[in-house]
Order: C-alpha cells, then structure tokens, then sequence
C-alpha cells in the first residue's frame, strides 16, 4: 500500500506465495473467515471549500476527503475505482499504487480493482501517489481493527479519527509548473491546515471571523466526549510539506501506537507528527466538564506562516460551539529541534506477539547522503548526487519481463564521498538524474544510513519524513552530524527499536534503519513531502522479482510493458 | 488528422489498402519522390504570458503556439511526440488522433510517433483533442504547398500566416469542472483574443496602454509588406469558443481556399471565420505607403465582452511600431447573421483538377437535432436527445476488435420527430447520454441534415460550426426553419458545391451536407466548440472497419483493447 498504510497487503496482485505464508504465520484467525469489504469509488474533481474559499478538490464519490474504510485484521478490502478526471491519469491511491513503480497510472473513464488483505491492526491512511494529487485532496482513513478474539494492548471507551492535512489556493497543476520551472518557484507555506479536510483561512479567534457552527463545509466536526472516560484519538498526517504539532488544551495524551505498531506508552503534552505517520493517542478526559477544550495543529520544522488548524473537545454538557475562554495550546517553537529529538526517540516497541527485534546485524548497508542540488537550472533533491526520474514503464513490470531499456540498468551509488562536509552547501550542486533503481538479494537483512546535510543555502538543513513502501522497518537510531562506522553504531537500539514505516532526519544529522528484504517487488522510499518528492528525493528497492506472480494485466498496460507482458504471457500459455 | 487537417491523411497507421491506392491517383507526382519532414516534439506546460497576463500554457517544445509545419504535397510528416506532462495524458494533436476515437491518449512520459501523408496542398492546423487542451494552447499551423510541378490557381508575392485563437484565465481544469457541475458554471467569454498565441489583455489604444514594441511575449507579430505587392494570409482559427470577422483596414479580402479547397475568388471587406475554418485570402497593398494598417479580429455570433485581437500591417518605408491614426476595422454587429449566411452562400468550389462535384444522389440520409438539454441536473448538448459520452476505449479498436461491451451496440437514432418545434424551448429538456454511433456502408454517399433549434433559453438559439474528421464533404446548401423534404433540397447546389471540413449552421436554420463514405475508419463528427464538445455535442460516424489495417499497438493500450488486440494479432500471426 502506499504512504502510511503498509498494514494491508494487497492479495490478488503482488503478493508471492513465501509471502502469503508469512502471513498465515502472524495472524492465522484471519484467514479462517475473512470478511469481504466492498466499495466503489469514482475520482472527480468537485468544487469544494475546505477553509472557507471556494477552490476544486479531488473528490471520492463527491466528498472530501475521501471515505473512511474500516476493516478488521484479517479481513479483505476491495475498491473497485473509476477515474472520472476528464485528462489526468489516477495515481492509485494505496496498494502499491505507486505509479511508474508499480502500476501504470489509471486513464481518465477507466477502472482499476484493487483488492488487499489488511492484516495487521493500526491507523492508517491510503492517498493518490501520482504527480501531486495528495495535495489535491485525494486522501482518507483506513482504520483496522483487530482481529477476532484478539484485544488492543490497552483500553478505551470510544475513538476519534484526526486526519491531517495542509492546503494551498494554487492548483496543484500550477504548484507542479512551478517546481520544474527555471527560475524554480517555491510553492511557499500552505494557505491552510485541515483537520478531516476542514480549515478556516484566515479566521481570527479574536475578530470572531471563525466558522464553527457546523453548517459550512470548513467549520471543524466538534468531539463530543463524556467526562471521565478515555478516548482513542487516531491521528494521522498527510500533509503535503508541514510537519505538525498537535495539542489538546489541558489533556495530556498517551502515545501507544504509531504507524500500526503499539509501542510502549509514553504520556506528552503535544504530539509531534510528520507526513506520512500515524499515531493512536489515549486521552482521559478528566478535566472539568463544563468547558469545552481546544485542540489545535500546527507548523513546526520551517518558519511557519500558516495560522494553526483548531477544533474543539466537547464535553456533552456543553454547548458544541461554545468557545473557550482561554486562548487554543500554542505550537511549540517551530525549530525546537531538541524537543522533537526527544520525541522520536521517546518511541519504543511494546513487547507483544506482534512485535520481533531486528536481526543483530546486517547483510548489507546503503548510505544515502540527502542533498538539495541544480540541474539544468532546475532546484531538484538529490540521494547520493542523484534525482529520482520515474520512467513511463513501471518497474514492476519491466523488472518482472525483463524489459532492457525500461529504465538504467546501473543502480545509483550505495554511499557517498567520505569527506563530503554535510554542514556548508556543496562546492558543486549540479546532480545527476536518473531512473536506477537499487537491488536487494531477498531474505537478507539491510541497514539504511539515512544523511542529511546542509541544503542549498548557508546555515539551512530541514527536518524530513522518509517513507518506505512495502516494508515496516526498525528505527535503529538517531544522531547528530555526520554518521560514523563503528562510532554511531554503537549508539544503536537493537532490543526494542520501534517499527515504522516513516522515518525523520532531523537537520545536520543522521538516522538509521533495518528491514528484512522479504517482500518481493518494487518499492519507493522516498520523502513524504510531495514536492520534495516531486523533485527527485527518492529511491527505488527491488528484491526477489523472479517471485512477483499475478500482476493483473490493468496494472502494466503502459510504457513499454503494454505488449511484452501480454505476449510473453501468451507464450508460456 | 484531427481538426482542418483534413489534408494530411495517415500512412503508416490508419490507411486501408483501397485508400493509399486513391491517393496514387491523386497526386503521383508526390509519390516518386516523398520528402520526410522529421520532428521532436515535446509537450509540457509552461509559464506564459499569452495576453501580456502571465499564465501557463501547454507548450510543444517550450513555444506557444505549437511549431509550424510546413510540407508540400506529397510529402511525409514525422513527428514524434513525448508528453511531458505531470499527470495529464496527451490529446494527440491530430491523425486522426482523437483520444478515446482513434485511439489511446498518451500516458505522461510516453511518446507517440505520428506519421502521415500530406496530400493536399491548403492551410491546415493542428490541435489537441483531449478534454479541452486545445484551450490551453496545444496547437500550431500546419502549411501545404503544391506539390512538384504543381503551381496554385492564384499568383501571390509573399505570406503570411495568422492562427486566432480566444484564451481565458481560468484554467482549462477549473473550466471543465464548471461545465459537469450542478449548477452549471458557463466559461463565460474569453478574456481576450490571440493571433498566433499573441493578444493584448484589456489593452486601450486611447489610453495607449497595448505593447506594440514587439519585446513582450504578448505583443504583436507585426507583418511587413512591400507596396503593390500580392500578399496570401493563410488564417485559421482554433479558438474554443469564438466566432470571428477578421478585416484589414483599407484593404479588400479575396477568399481564394477554404478548408484546405480552392474556392471560386470572392472579395470582401471582412472575412467571418469559425472555430476549426481555415482560409486563404489574398491582399493587394495598392493603399498609401507611408502609413500603417490596423488588422483586427473580433468576436461575432455571441453578445461579445472581449477586445479585439490587433496586429499591424505594416509598409516597410514605415517604422514597424508606428500606429494607425484612424481607428481599427470595426467588428460587424454580433447579430449580424443575413450577412454571414451571405458570406457562407458566396464560397462556391473552384472548376480544378483536384474537384468533382457530388453524385447526384445519396443512399444514405441521416437528420441531427442540435439542442441544448438537461441531464440530471447537468447542462448537455444533444443531438436528437443523445449526449455523447466518449467511452474509455477508442472506438476504432473495439470495433476493429469485435470488442462488444466497449460502447452501445445500439447505434442512436438517425432522426427526431417531425413534430419537433425547432422554434421553441422543447417541452421536455431531458436527453439521454451514451456512446453508440452510425455504422455507415462502405462506398455509399451519405447525406447529412443539420438542423439547428432553439436553446434552453426561448428566443435564443446560436451559430455553430460543425467539424466532421476523415472526410472532406460538400455543402449542399443553407436554409431557414425546419428542413422539409422534397422542399428544402430543391435549393441544393449540385453543380460546384464548396468542399470542405467544418460548416455552420445558423440559428433557427439546416445546413445539409453529402459526402462518400470511403475512408475506413471511425470519425468524430463535432461542434468545434469546445466547452459544447465537452458538453456531449457530437456523433460518431464509423465505415469499413474491417478495411483498416495496422493501427499501431501504442494507439490502443487503454480499455478493453489493450490485451484483446495483442492477443488476436498473436493468435492470427
């Protein structure tokens, strides 16, 4: 699945045999009754205001965002969708959509099945993966549940789903045009947070111009709670660029899952979440239940310039629009790096049957240095010196048909100059562009160093979500500065290092992460961040490819996978 | 081709062996020696600033309008096309590339090699023909000389090339959005006219605000001219929209090519030309030599809200920026329509080798109702109450296929009621949408009635210019009210019918028109309008489809087509 939501699994596609019994191993009550989750979805742009200005989104079935699918572990989610854009192609929205990795994009009027086993319980979110159609609003829930006789690692009396998101006025087509553009045009702050798709441009608590009467698409969906009892707050981020802080007034919040895996309970007073995560935080509403609260969101990590997203927890005695006296919980400084720091490596696994420690050591490491570069006058990001361009032909398909010229068959370098000094810009910011892809031997175990560095300008290196498709990782550890064999490593969590499938670097410093190359196909790990992405900053893993069985043919009838893949199925008849 | 290029037909894709054959007849001078011309093409948006406001359009090789091409007759144009757009597929610019018709759209970062004979000589466009990017600019002129040994009716000292085109602010996407949403939302009329891409946005000569010194992407392409001299201006339009009169201040028209056809010369002081016409005219500069000439292009046929297009013609013993004293040639009242049924009722064909007149009789009559209508609260465009809905996969393939549930195997009817008032809103404003079309025999003349009708509005029905793909056809005559058998054709012109591309028909009026159906194939027939087509106003005509022979594969990976076809030809070869 793409973005957050590697839990589900898709079934008919891209799943091979080893895999399913992998499968079979974790979560056997599953299989032994699946239910079968049926929707029909059509894309189509729709005149919408998500903070109060009209503008058009990308809506599923005329809404936004898009339906909440809620499923339990084990059960089988089936999507049949149609692409009513009138010229745009559908980047799949999950399962590995990834268009040009894993299937050909969806044409306008045409339909796609998809089809996955969500197999392991957890807060996800499915959104399109093509171009920028993330920012135009083609996003929702996925929210599973846990299987049949089984039990979440903690209680709660009723749950609430936060799906963040942020929201320019420019289109997406002009965004686009102006990333690629020479001179390079930035798509600046967003105009807006959205909490569930619903924002106020511009309100001012103070003027009294918010909208929070419930009658106008941005006006936020209030949380209506009794007191005294402990709610689930499911919070997920698919913004586009912002990294965000969320806060509830007065509450503190016990963090217990993240990107579908529990971890241990830690209790904060403001969650630090980034593009393409998701966390589940209990909350007791124990303070007095004849106020309501607010709950507000905000930009940290980039010089903010977005007033923050606002809702409010509704305690039932109250008035649902009675506003609080006192003024919504501030966003922390927005480069406390230290305080984020602190927060990611708060996260730990949560010993459970669900959860094994990483293999002790590695069967292969890759260090991908993470810089901000030129091309052609082009501003464009960079891994090892060179910017992701996604060929037509997807990789799945020319990787599985051996198709040679689908894309460069030398992979990109596995590391970069050891005296590259990642505090000042380069001396040279030209990179190259290129389609390689790495390769992994299956089964074996991989460390990632993920680098930052400085960016194009003096004294500047950004916080970055990174997101790998396919797989759930171990993060092993975080550090300052640059990372050191046998120095960092030492530094490393192997007991109960956390899951995930996001992973940050924070600015001028390094990350690393372990996964078991084990799940046979193509994978993009990438930034979360879409124009980031959209400018080169990803890389592509494939592994066991000779497993890959049951592509459908919809997902290959592009580039130069079109007729191969027919005729040489023909062939072996 | 799609659009006025009616004159290039496709070699290597479309073309049925009878029809390469009628070609050799035509012209073999061009086939003993054929000129290649070869281009690249590029298709990407691009920041512009077309009517000195930036915006961005779509652009071929990083210029709008697209790249002239010119060849003589005879010739073979190659050109391969990348689209290089984000998320968008490419509505090939012509051959009969007209997506969902003749085949696929192209999928971003795709190519598609276009190759077809240009076989005869006339003044040509091309344009996209997917959703609306002809309105985002994907268009260029497309020029055919005589071929060798072959001289042109008429003696001409040099030319020039105007292409006019209305262009909006509003993004093609925000505009297609209103046009499907309920309640409807009108593109209302275009913020300005352009002459080859160039216009001048709320520019006042008496304020003297309009930018005539030739620096901006927006100012004019000023057209130098020698005194007493012939000069040729091959004018074409692609606009979306608009109806033009384009005059030459002081200075007579002689119409001497409509559609890529030599007409019978007429003179005029104003040339009214409709969306998807193309012509040529021919100018003597017999006016006084020491002054500059205002050329004007403005809107007809519409309560007009948009300034003039403006260009100089300008002597050269004269400074190219100086500007007329006198005002610019007015526009003729928008309602004008005895004079441009005049004008219509003037083109007559010339006697010439590359002419015959119709047969006699046809075997074949089908009657279209042009009305506008509702569709579940959607506002349409119908003809005999069905909206036109183009499926997924291109005709031209399902048919060539046998593929039976790729549209309505039911074809829609090929007649309206005779009762129907034409004068009148119709009682009931509800149509049908669908995709069926008229199966048409091989080699039978076919004649067609355009009757037009009053709107949704009473009182108010309009001028439209039909366009009918693959085929030129003769126009056999104009009348008022509803057609009447047996009494309208006696007004019929059998003896020197004008042949050409795209006719009109005028509020409250019929057009008919005949033509041989011996090119198979399946063939838009269209407004060439493009919110209307947009709307669902057209038919598709198809013919001899068992004739057709080598679509290439690129043409038909999309829909049902894409395995179905590979299939068969492996199992056949």
């Amino acid at each position: 699945m793409s973005s957050a939501a590697t839990g589900a699994q898709m079934v008919s596609a891209l799943i091979a045999a080893g895999f399913i019994l992998a499968l079979v191993a974790v979560v056997p009550l599953a299989l032994v009754r699946p239910d079968i989750h049926r929707f029909k979805w059509e894309v189509e742009y729709k005149f919408w205001s998500p903070d109060c200005l009209e503008n058009s989104v990308m809506s599923i079935n005329g809404r936004f965002p898009g339906p909440t699918i809620r499923a339990k572990a084990g059960d089988i989610v089936h999507v049949d969708l149609t692409n009513k854009l009138s010229t745009e192609g559908v980047g799949t929205p999950w399962a590995d959509g990834t268009a040009s990795i894993s299937q050909c994009p969806i044409r306008p009027g045409e339909s796609f099945a998809y089809r996955f086993l969500v197999d392991k319980p957890g807060t996800y979110f499915y959104h399109g993966h093509y171009g920028m159609q993330r920012s135009a609003g083609l996003y929702g829930a996925l929210i599973v549940d846990v299987a049949y006789g089984r039990s979440e690692p903690f209680h709660y009396d009723g749950e609430f789903d936060l799906l963040l998101s942020d929201w320019w006025h420019k289109s997406v087509h002009e965004q686009e045009l102006g990333l690629s553009s020479v001179p390079f045009r930035w798509i600046n702050e967003p105009n807006s947070l959205l909490i569930n798709g619903r924002g106020q441009y511009g309100c001012s608590l103070a003027a009294g111009t918010c909208k929070f009467n419930g009658t106008e698409q941005c006006s936020p969906q209030v949380l209506r709670v009794f007191p005294q009892k402990t709610y689930r707050f499911r919070i997920a981020s698919t913004t586009a660029l912002s990294s965000l802080s969320v806060a509830v007034a007065n509450h503190m919040m016990t963090v217990v899952e993240a990107d579908g895996n529990y971890v241990e309970p830690f209790d904060v007073q403001n969650l630090y979440i980034y593009s393409g995560e998701s966390y589940s935080v209990l909350i007791k509403t124990d303070q007095g239940p004849t106020k309501n609260y607010w709950i507000s969101a905000g930009v940290i990590g980039r010089k903010p310039n977005t007033t923050q997203a606002l809702t409010l927890l509704n305690y039932v005695s109250v008035h649902a629009a009675e506003l609080p006296a006192s003024a919504p919980p501030a966003t922390p400084r927005w480069d406390d790096y230290d305080s984020m720091t602190a927060f990611a490596e708060k996260i730990r696994a949560l010993p459970h049957y669900s959860y094994a420690p990483p293999p002790s050591r590695a069967h292969h490491g890759i260090a991908l240095l993470n810089t901000q570069n030129k091309y052609n006058g082009q501003t464009k990001w960079a891994i090892n010196n060179v910017s992701l361009s996604l060929p037509a032909t997807p990789y799945l398909g020319s990787l599985r048909y051996n198709l040679k010229d689908a894309f460069d068959a030398t992979p990109p370098p596995e590391g970069f100059p050891t005296d590259y000094d990642t505090m000042v810009p380069a001396s040279n910011t030209e990179c190259t562009v290129n389609n390689g892809i790495y390769l992994l031997k299956l089964h074996t175990t991989v460390d990632v160093v993920l680098q930052n560095a400085n960016s194009l300008s003096a004294n500047t290196s950004e916080v970055h979500p990174w997101y790998l498709h396919g797989h759930d990782f171990w993060v092993l550890g975080y550090g300052d500065g640059k990372f050191v064999k046998g120095v960092s490593d030492r530094k490393f969590n192997l007991k109960n290092p956390p899951l995930r499938n996001t992973v940050l670097i924070f600015p001028y410093g390094w990350t690393v992460l372990r996964f078991v190359a084990d799940n046979p196909g193509a994978w993009a790990f990438h930034r979360h961040i879409e124009p980031h992405l959209h400018m080169g900053m990803g890389v592509v893993l494939a592994e066991g490819m000779d497993r890959v069985r049951g592509i459908p043919n919809e997902a290959l009838e592009c580039g130069l996978t079109a007729n191969a893949k027919v005729l040489m199925d023909t062939k072996r008849g």
